[in-house]
């Protein structure tokens, strides 16, 4: 049994740095990198590629609402055409980044409050879906269990890599509880690694009122902005590799 | 004989509309597609994209500073680095764009101040080569004849189309005048035509005070934000056209 | 019987144009300035405010989401302080621009899709009225008739100028149709004639079913970006001073 | 003998955050305030403008390039009539923030490259000065010695402040060194004292080479984005009180 674990990489801009790039990289297995619109410029992301290679981490492009005050995080009602102009847009500039340092793009992740809205928007997951097609037909979309993107990678034709979270707590619905709750967060290290086995064991998430939703994990997201993230990666990266689960990029996972 | 003509196209940017694109695009070769720093954003870029198209016009990427109030003329002072990942960023989502209408991406011009500077300045008319031959190194670096971006073409191992305006006059130094002065500008049809003439008959640009500077010139440009941009691009095809001269896209030109 | 009629006035950005400004200054009685975040920037304000000043049509901020791609007229999310503090920058903004022109700003309306939202949202009415509140508590809040923002404006105890629209149909809760229906314009001069003034003769806005919504209209607003427009405005002032009704600015009217 | 210890403050921007500032601010006299358009934000400036009333420290506008990518730190050709109406915006902007809160803009001191360019452009140091004096001609114009700042608020009549660093080193013109040089900073906090006490002490700042340049010093700059802005803030004060100096906030300076 064999897994991926993602980030969300490279989302300083211009003169401000957030994030723990550098040693988050050590822990996961593929980065998703911020490509200009909600945060990114184009010199992080040559410096985020090349961290990315240095340790042998897969690269996504990691679209999000053109909106670097909010972060991405604001949701916005845009033209879905729009939308898909959007992420073709973004894939490429990192393609051309990338491609420069002799590195592939190989997934694409949404980001924020796109990915949010993406979950149960189906025009908004297919207008992704579309974006994503677009550039080149073999990126993997990587989509939560359970939300419109799959349905919509799937519609496509897309190769989808199911995503589930190291460090967040679920509904009954199979959705992420909102940040704005209070337990929303799994901070504690051995709490997250127990989350994450307990998934892969049982092949299912579970509700924090008990409700077991089965699903088919390929991708444990951990949160770089949360101030837990490294330890928890590493917490995490030790404790698959004990359990004999191998941490692969996902193109090596989903050949 | 034949030439080439180009324009800067496609310079809206969200619900802001300029220049006159679609009768432009009847008359010119090749063009400069604005690529959302200083004008232009997914979608009007994919109505650029379909647009040339229609006209058989081969598409370039036009990299600006990231200005879009300023428009890209306003000269900023940066780091060589950040503008060569800049204009690899620019051309990249581009490409993508484009690709995803079964279109190529063939030359890359500079916009605005960023050409104004980097006439003058190696370091970025360096930085600008290595941008554009990190993406590919077919790509036509489309120069101003004189300047230090053809030297930089020419050192980097690029293709360079050497350029000069329809609309422009130029100083002793065979440099554009500065569109501040009242003389810059050419905007009678007639004499616009009579000026491209004698560049190609003579083979040598003349400046205002009747200098000869000899020069080979591949490709004119057309100011597509002057009122007189249409009817003076009309009458040069068809002038062009009445001399024998053929007017080819960038890529059929530099075969 | 004296009214009011509002447009929104200098929406250009940089080099890009929008509206008949100087057209349909001469017809109304206030100006909705755009504050630089959705649209206009402190040259444009400056000369938007000249503008104003030599029609004596009174002057208003026009604060909107900060999204220049969007032109505010996307819907976001975002919260409420920030929102509220979003207004409050805008409107002192346009303050001093009005001010070294010896003009003042005397009342404020949300633009576009912050108006939307903040019709039926109370979180985002109260935080724009907060927002105007915190400048200066003699500023009108013009909000649509039966909206939250008219609740909000009561509750703060801020002056309020109900609006409504010269050139947009209503549904039956007495708000307006989207944009998108085709039957949500009123684009015809004549016609919009006789909207207004049967709205001033009954008190009464009617729906598109015929559903009589008795309000009291403070103020009209015509869309200045519609390519009627000035057409529509002119034939309405010249109605309004036929039926002996006089456009007033908003303070005169307010007094 | 009495003094006034200036830093930018507020350069924070959305989810992105710069600098010591809660620490800073127990050791400076005046905050030099982001207004959004080098950083800084309306949320940002409200919670900037409630720490300096917590720590009785004077407000001041700090307005830059509308370039947050650039931080406000890249060159600017710019229209000084553009620049000067950009600045009048961000004092206003401030201005409102500041009411709304109780206190009061009491200064103005351009941010970097605009401040670099302004010490040697005419046109854009009377720019800044003709655009704090259309918003109140009490504004206090931070100008650094010998610069055409100090030149332009005399000639318009101006209150000025000269200003003079606490961290940086001087050419013979009375010019800092660039940044990039190595010398430029003074980092040790003990170096840092000692270079501000021979200035007050001799009234005169020295160049690297030892000239001697007599000037007049009102109030000295840490900057605050340094790792060691803030031990080089505290040992100053203390060094400052100990030699019987008063730091005091620029209005009292000023009186």
């Amino acid at each position: 049994m064999n897994i991926n674990i993602n980030a969300d990489i490279g989302e300083s801009y211009g003169k401000y740095t957030i994030g723990a790039d550098a040693q988050l990289m050590k822990s996961i297995g593929s980065a998703n990198v911020a490509c200009g619109m909600h945060a990114g410029d184009p010199s992080i992301m040559v410096h985020t590629v090349r961290l990315a290679l240095e340790n042998q981490v897969s690269i996504g492009a990691h679209p999000g609402f053109n909106d670097i005050w909010g972060f991405g995080r604001r949701q916005i009602r845009m033209n879905p055409k729009d939308l898909e102009y959007l992420v073709t847009y973004q894939i490429g500039a990192l393609q051309a980044i990338a491609g420069a340092q002799n590195a592939r793009v190989t997934h694409v992740k949404p980001h924020g409050a796109l990915n949010n809205m993406a979950h149960d928007l189906e025009d908004y997951a297919m207008a992704i879906g579309r974006g994503i097609k677009a550039v080149d037909r073999d990126l993997i979309y990587v989509a939560n269990v359970g939300s419109q993107m799959s349905l919509a990678a799937e519609r496509l034709g897309l190769r989808v890599a199911n995503e589930s979270y190291v460090d967040r707590r679920y509904d009954d619905n199979g959705k992420m509880l909102s940040r704005e709750l209070d337990n929303a967060m799994i901070t504690d290290p051995k709490e997250a690694v127990e989350h994450v086995l307990r998934i892969l064991e049982t092949g299912a998430i579970y509700s924090v009122s008990g409700k077991k939703i089965p699903c088919k994990v390929h991708t444990f997201c951990i949160h770089g902005d949360e101030p837990t993230a490294v330890p928890v990666a590493q917490s995490l990266r030790t404790a698959l590799n004990q359990a004999g689960i191998q941490v692969l990029s996902l193109p090596e996972l989903m050949r």
